[in-house]
């Protein structure tokens, strides 16, 4: 079967390697052609710079793999075969799935892993980053624990989409955002906007402001939640915020990562707010870690999620979260991946929010 | 009267000034010659350089005094006269009070002061920082709101280090530190071995950490409720603590403030844990938020406390926290306090941990 597969920094390739045969407890999934695999912006890292976590020729810690291991962590599939000892009724043929991508060692003596928290499991990784295949390959081979079932209510489509929005969803749920609270949230690509829907499916009509740069991703905020844009380049961000909501907002969501990004949140806060990081760094911050104390602020960060895949499909099949199809900007090939997938997302960022790869 | 007086970094100069009549609302509290004040490590800071919220030339903003300033903000004393509008029945001649230094702007529109955080209030200030008097004088005139009733259990000499406990009882409140949880507490001066103190309160047998570079100190930590020590400039903490808890603490309280002091308490805590910042940062930090991510760390600091006093002299005057007066290392006299107070503690600060001031 056609896999691309992670190389390192600038190499993904599409290969022929040999279709999965599912193990006792697996499922195989059928990805492509028809269901799709978002490329997410930790790949595009990946494929830019050396980034932790991703294939090299350091055996995995969990799954033992080095690269190169096929790319894809936000897929879906339709089950074509299942492994011995899987109860055939319950996952029947035919049966479209959302895969959940991260896992821990689950080891028994495992801090993390034993306390809902395999996300943060130092051993831990994302199927599609780590090894045992991606969403990037035509089949894969998958233990029942990372699959989900999805209602008729959620497309295909829409399935490759829950893992980034489990990732919003844990760190809103993470966050104590309640109904009335007021929100920052800096930078509107995939997570930006996904962090929105999902606040918009708590508190249809409070302030979220969103600061961004690129114009049609303001846009893009709001149509899909944002009450207010800013563009940081032309105003000052916490002035922005202030004039609209003085003194200043209850929560801000990084997702940026950058020292721009941190700083203006940090300043957005009023006093005993959150800041909430959702983006990986490339570089260390520099932190006046007085202004944490002179407003008692709280700075925490999320990785991703913990078993939260139900409770966000149940979301969006109950119509609490509507319009992720939106957020598809482009429909591309495997075979066209790299040069209309990565390549197009690196060199046009701006233009896109979400590309889904199929044939 | 005679006050210790702050004219800037380097400049504290013992003066006569005109003794404070009580106006409305206000007792006049003897604070000298019997009764004590503390030296607190923000006054030595601010004596050694440049500290925001200390007096210049530059008017308080709710005070609108200028330095020369009283200092000295860690003080008790005896009401010997009340302004009119006073319950002298309530507020009897003779009886003894311990004074909540810190003050909001305390106008209905300010967003923490109406919230119960007069202490992150950006007009807020200290008594003996601020204006209006301060502990190293002889009388001061306070406004009731600031000024507690001692009962009979606690001493004049307890009620003045009511001040920085109730800084350390603050910084375990917000932490939510209970029973069970395991800490490491890094810089064992005032506020750390006062931070022990509050924990000890809590949790009488729990494992605490303490980090401490000077060998007296470490002995004091021992003394007033540490389980284990270490000495930073002989093995690295983070080790050392994962030795004794693995996977680390649950709560990291930075009394030392400085990059070494957080990268160790960062360190070392488990997934999940927190890390709370009571100390004032002389420079900005270096922060590894991805950090923050992979162990989804909170990170707060807090300054300060707002209206606590009464709690923590209850603690107090029921034997939940004992062995104050033993910290208590030196007590020097009004007209000696640079020579002897502030000069001794810059220099020989490893020896000493509480200087009281009285004749």
């Amino acid at each position: 079967m056609r896999a691309g597969r992670y190389y390192g920094p600038g190499d993904i390739r599409v290969d022929d390697i040999p279709s999965p045969v599912p193990k006792s407890g697996q499922v195989k999934v059928k990805v492509m052609p028809v269901p799709p695999n978002g490329i997410c912006g930790s790949d595009l890292h990946a494929y830019v710079t050396r980034v932790p976590g991703y294939p090299s020729n350091e055996p995995h810690r969990t799954t033992g793999e080095t690269a190169p291991v096929t790319l894809g962590h936000e897929f879906s599939g339709t089950i074509v075969d299942v492994g011995p000892g899987v109860d055939a009724t319950k996952w029947a043929l035919g049966t479209d799935v959302a895969i959940e991508p991260i896992f821990g060692c689950s080891k028994g003596d495992c801090f993390p892993c034993s306390n809902g928290t395999c996300n943060i499991c130092p051993r831990g990784g994302f199927i599609g980053i780590s090894g045992w295949g991606g969403g990037l390959s035509e089949y894969i081979a998958v233990d029942l624990r990372y699959v989900h079932i999805l209602p008729k209510e959620v497309s295909l489509e829409v399935g490759a989409c829950i893992e980034p929005l489990a990732v919003a969803y844990y760190a809103v749920k993470r966050s104590g955002f309640t109904a009335g609270q007021t929100v920052l949230v800096v930078g509107a690509g995939p997570i930006g906007l996904f962090l929105l829907k999902v606040l918009r499916s708590i508190d249809p009509t409070g302030t979220i402001i969103v600061s961004e740069p690129a114009a049609i991703r303001r846009e893009f905020a709001l149509e899909h939640g944002a009450t207010h844009v800013i563009d940081p380049k032309a105003e000052q961000v916490p002035s922005a915020v202030k004039r609209t909501i003085a003194p200043g907002v209850h929560l801000a969501f990084d997702a940026a990562g950058i020292q721009a990004s941190l700083d203006a949140c940090l300043d957005s806060l009023r006093q005993r707010g959150t800041y909430v990081n959702v983006a990986i760094w490339e570089t260390k911050a520099t932190l006046d870690v007085n202004l944490i104390l002179a407003k008692e602020l709280l700075f925490t960060g999320t990785l991703g999620y913990d078993r939260i895949h139900p409770e966000v499909i149940a979301l969006v099949a109950a119509g609490k979260i509507t319009g992720i199809e939106k957020l598809i900007t482009r429909r591309i090939s495997l075979d066209d991946v790299v040069e209309d997938g990565f390549k197009r997302l690196l060199n046009e960022k701006e233009k896109h929010v979400k590309i889904l790869v199929h044939p």
